[in-house]
């Protein structure tokens, strides 16, 4: 099996070396405060260029690139594989494939869309980016992390821009998911009380998302499930109750000043994929 | 079976005139500008007043309150039920309840939670609120709409608040999926690709709002699912990412300030519910 060095203990990285080390990989381990060892089998390296030296493969997984970047020791990585699993975006991950790639360093650019706890099974989904021949070498030792790793193109970005579009989608979702408990709640409604109409309305989604990416891949956004003007009208209602209950409305109004630019070139009765295209 | 009036024939309210028709409930129809009653079975009537006279129950869904509030004939309206599924926030609703009281006017407010070719199906859910004796009397009638119909409430404004705060969710979720495209597409990933992997996350967001209601309906926001800090650092790598391709950043910078405020306020380590609470 082979050999892996994972650079950083925290929840995420905790969990990587686990899986590695419950698949039988040798694996060695460094943080940079000492102690977060606990519940590993592995080879604890005192410093950051003994744990590198150690493998041919190594995981970074770090708060961020700039932190990444002041643990990694260019000379120890020489002719060596580094994956980065720290939270980043394209612009940071294109960075520092061009930092390895001069200093000698085989790199790919790694995102885990999971959980701690859904590490190494089958719920596990990681994208990397980068050389198809240096992914190919390390393919079956990174299947480890998780049962639904891909391999999405040799642009170095690629995986962060993944992450970066999904995470989106994410966020802002769940900024609307509080953001109705919120005003529900100001509203005299429990939160458990419409969580079921929620769920719901949720149901409908996928079959949406799938129209909205035909729409989009075809430069096509027919209005005939509904168009902006009534999505505007009704975006209207929703600040007039959010802005009656004294609520925060920044994420609906920037929503609402993104539909008015699309009314305002002319496409009021175009469906809501059309934003996608301004 | 009772007798039914709809004004107002967009779209609409052309499906629930014909739901009531279906339902074998004589339906009388009237709109604003003539020739939209194709395909329906039902008497047109001339005026508002004659179309409201023509039935004990009278169903108004136009653009809004306010075109609603134009074309309601207060005396003819006098003793008779009128339920008003146009689209407005609760503060609108109340204050039509208000006037219906002043009038001598029965009055329930609804509102629609479904697509037009849903109406009088499975799927079609509708929330209705007002005084409960009045839902009583039509409850039968109203069912012919959807089989998922729900009374909310005798608080007038009931219905518009469910519709509202889940409206929320609905089109600030949307206008993360659209940009969650828009992204994709900037960093060359096709709409299609990132659809996937978008519907596997979304499979998450049932147990989320679960775990969500739990948390803000006891107001405790326990952060080991992720906390605030962590959610902050991830929406500054997607807004990195967003401001890269010189996309609309203003959604996402607005959830993030809204994140900001409970840092701020030193809830870093709770989770994400505590925005419900700020």
């Amino acid at each position: 099996m082979t050999t892996v060095t994972v650079l950083g203990l925290g929840p995420m990285g905790h969990a990587l070396a686990t899986a590695f080390a419950a698949a039988d990989h040798p694996t060695t381990v460094w943080n940079r405060t000492p102690g977060k060892e606990n519940g590993l089998t592995a080879t604890v390296a005192t410093t950051a260029a003994d744990a590198i030296t150690a493998s041919p493969l190594v995981i970074v997984c770090v708060r961020d690139y700039a932190v990444a970047q002041s643990i990694l020791d260019a000379d120890a990585l020489k002719g060596r594989t580094l994956v980065n699993l720290s939270g980043g975006s394209p612009r940071q991950a294109r960075a520092m494939a061009h930092w390895a790639t001069e200093h000698g360093i085989d790199y790919l650019d790694g995102v885990v869309m999971a959980t701690t706890d859904a590490i190494g099974g089958p719920d596990a989904a990681l994208f990397f980016s980068g050389p198809a021949d240096v992914y190919e070498k390390h393919r079956s030792t990174l299947a480890a992390l998780g049962r639904n790793t891909r391999y999405v193109g040799d642009s170095p970005g690629q995986a962060a821009a993944f992450d970066a579009s999904l995470q989106d989608m994410l966020w802002t979702s769940m900024s609307g998911v509080v953001h109705m408990f919120a005003l529900a709640k100001a509203e005299n409604i429990e939160a458990a009380d419409i969580a079921g109409h929620a769920k719901a309305l949720l149901g409908f989604f996928p079959d949406m998302i799938d129209l909205l990416a035909g729409q989009i891949d075809s430069d096509r956004y027919p209005g005939d499930h509904g168009d902006l003007d009534s999505t505007a009208a009704t975006m209207d209602h929703i600040l007039d109750a959010i802005r009656a209950q004294d609520l925060d409305n920044g994420v609906l109004s920037s929503a609402r000043a993104e539909v008015q630019r699309a009314l305002d070139a002319g496409h009021g009765k175009d469906g809501f994929g059309r934003l996608a295209a301004l």
